[in-house]
């Protein structure tokens, strides 16, 4: 094997016959294989087994002098706001604790914003004739769509290796239309990448033309280290804070990938007064969220060294799967020399550009032959990857024999593609 | 004691100086008594604590081939669905499960029909130039806030025994303009009053003007007897489909004073083309509700033949207070003469009706006193009750000795309040 942009035609087609049998025999298999979504596998969930009896009988129900299965405390209980406040490195006044999703808590701010506005919004954005939403790509297609969902324009913003581009993301918040971006400041879904201290520091100096920009810091990795020791990272809130700008970040995290991704709790973190704006508006929508499960979670994850600690169970699971991937790519894919990808160190994702143009039909083929990845384009605003070249790799959920028969079939369908795009076949 | 209005002022004023110095004496307790909201008692509470056990093992977790740890089933379990379908005697196909609260479903119907439309809307509610809002009165002061909070104008529909007044209410849906209204059908908040079946069939055959018209059918007392045995109520969702409308109406209930007040879980019933529509929207805001906790609540309460047995628990409980509140109005307020309540059997509240002009003053003077009840006027849109005479009376929460203290206040205070209004002093 050799660099495919290196070889004739002849090597090209003869390279395609042994690729095209190899997919064909892989297809043969009928496979069902699943790298679509960032979903912790059943090794992972049966880590926080005991979580599910930490709050058994009526005394353990009671917290703080507050009863836990009653109504109230629409911040959360004291002790989850200090678990958060820890976490996060904050304070626990800043800190307000939604229900199992933290994206919904996301939804809810980007809907009031809409009906409602921000705090600092001169009306609601329903209002402005146009709102426009900065989204460094490739990122995260849940985020993208709830802007979108609200008709926002959604603004490409390109990545690098310390996070979103801030010479574009400083030009582009001149802009009175542009109301905010979407972040995921560590571990950057897909690409993997830690915002560098400078990148952080620019968000926070950050002097946006609209009075109520907002910094939509989704903070979903923020101890979801799987090689190495847990690398701390600067709190945003108080960096905004110092530079004058305490109100313009709402950030989130949730136990989602902590505990169970569908019963773990969520929260969110901002200025002590955006909390404040924010609570009399969810105060409308409801009384209080699920203070038991919060108290679960609490009474089992313990503080920030404790959860850290139990990190290191999921980062044993998720570790070789990743190195699963990383070895198929170096094996199958770098001697080829026609697509790059990054090698992270926690989050939940790998991010892979192949061969532009061919991205789409890499994923049909692996559709073919029973893999499933997340949609190509998917990664980008409106689904829409100008380059048709990004794929995120999601490796949590199969186990690694499964996984690595899912790479050796995703490795052959990029190298397929490719060789069709140069063959023009 | 007798009759206020037969009484001369010499009578009156000795009847003033007498209640009077009962207030003071009362005061002089410096009590701290609540019955301001339906919260449950410890009680109630205490007798779901098997509930925290139900799903205790890694085993335990999974349901039907779903593991309810991950993420998935934006629905809900199948099991789930079946259960409220069965508890709300529709189809599971009918059944979308949410979080802890209904309110929040309610109110995410509402801000999606302001933001994006409800399935037969022509455009989104904030595109119209004005919503209406049909709130029959006395009704829950939360449901008349979400559609204050995206603006809707209000309109007051008389309550009588039967529900909301019909004619009312189809004399008003000819204006293209009303969207919708609010019920409780059973157990009335705070009337307490069952809908008639004549008033279930006539909403069922409701020709609103907007094509987008919706029943926000609030189920929430729908298994909540405390006196008698469970009485069935009709399926207004196969109702509307036999009237020719199965979209018109949208169900809710939950399980929040059934097991947690603040852990409960909750269901949003309605036509399937209703449900996939909503499906699709709440798709944006989140990947699933908390499966755990819905498993839980299936293997606690079973069936529900099973949930009303346990209802009778509650009901143990519940009928004392409210005998206690029945007796305190019969032995102290009945012979004056100025007031009118009813006597529910099921439900949260009892509802009063005291001297007009004389409601925010009697309970101003409970608060000097050391009672805390919901506002006055809180039954009305805009918390404006035009009489300032409904009072709710949620007796749930104290014990039934503090209970007998503070309404000995509450009858005391709605006393010196209309004698002041005689009075003129």
């Amino acid at each position: 094997m050799s660099i495919y942009a290196a070889m004739s035609r002849d090597e090209l087609l003869q390279e395609y016959q042994s690729v095209k049998a190899r997919f064909d025999a892989g297809k043969a298999k009928n496979l069902k294989l699943n790298m679509a979504r960032g979903k912790p596998a059943k090794a992972q969930l049966d880590l926080a087994t005991e979580l599910l009896t930490t709050v058994s009988t009526k005394e353990d129900c009671i917290v703080d002098g507050v009863d836990a299965r009653n109504y109230g405390e629409l911040c959360g209980l004291k002790c989850a706001r200090e678990y958060w406040a820890e976490i996060l490195d904050c304070k626990s006044e800043n800190i307000f604790i939604g229900g199992t999703a933290s994206l919904n808590i996301m939804f809810d701010v980007i809907s009031r914003a809409y009906t409602h506005g921000l705090l600092h919004s001169e009306r609601p954005w329903c209002k402005e004739e146009k709102v426009k939403f900065l989204c460094p790509s490739p990122g995260y297609d849940r985020h993208f769509r709830i802007t979108e969902f609200f008709g926002a324009e959604l603004i490409t913003v390109p990545m690098n290796d310390e996070g979103p581009d801030m010479d574009v993301v400083e030009s582009l918040v001149k802009d009175p239309q542009v109301k905010g971006i979407w972040c995921v400041p560590k571990y950057s879904n897909p690409s993997g990448i830690i915002y560098s201290d400078a990148t952080v520091r620019r968000f926070a100096n950050l002097k946006p033309a609209a009075p109520d920009f907002v910094i939509m810091w989704d903070n979903a990795y923020c101890i979801h280290e799987f090689e190495g020791e847990y690398i701390p990272f600067p709190d945003i809130i108080s960096l905004c804070e110092e530079a004058g700008k305490p109100d313009m970040v709402i950030e989130f995290a949730s136990t989602s990938k902590v505990t169970f991704a569908g019963g773990g709790f969520s929260a969110m973190a901002s200025s002590a007064a955006n909390i404040a704006y924010f609570v009399k508006l969810f105060g409308v929508q409801t009384i209080s969220h699920d203070k038991i499960n919060q108290l679960r979670h609490v009474r089992y994850l313990k503080d920030k060294a404790h959860t850290i600690e139990h990190m290191k169970k999921h980062a044993a699971i998720m570790a070789p799967k990743f190195r699963a991937v990383s070895e198929a790519l170096e094996c199958q894919i770098r001697p080829c020399g026609f697509a790059q990808w990054n090698n992270p160190k926690g989050g939940y994702f790998v991010s892979l550009n192949t061969m532009p143009g061919t991205a789409k039909r890499a994923l049909a083929l692996c559709k073919e032959a029973g893999v499933e990845m997340t949609p190509a384009g998917a990664t980008y605003p409106y689904g829409l990857d100008p380059q048709d070249s990004n794929i995120r790799i999601a490796p949590s959920l199969p186990p690694v024999e499964e996984l690595q028969e899912a790479m050796d079939i995703f490795c052959t369908c990029l190298k397929l593609a490719a060789l069709e795009k140069l063959l023009e076949v």
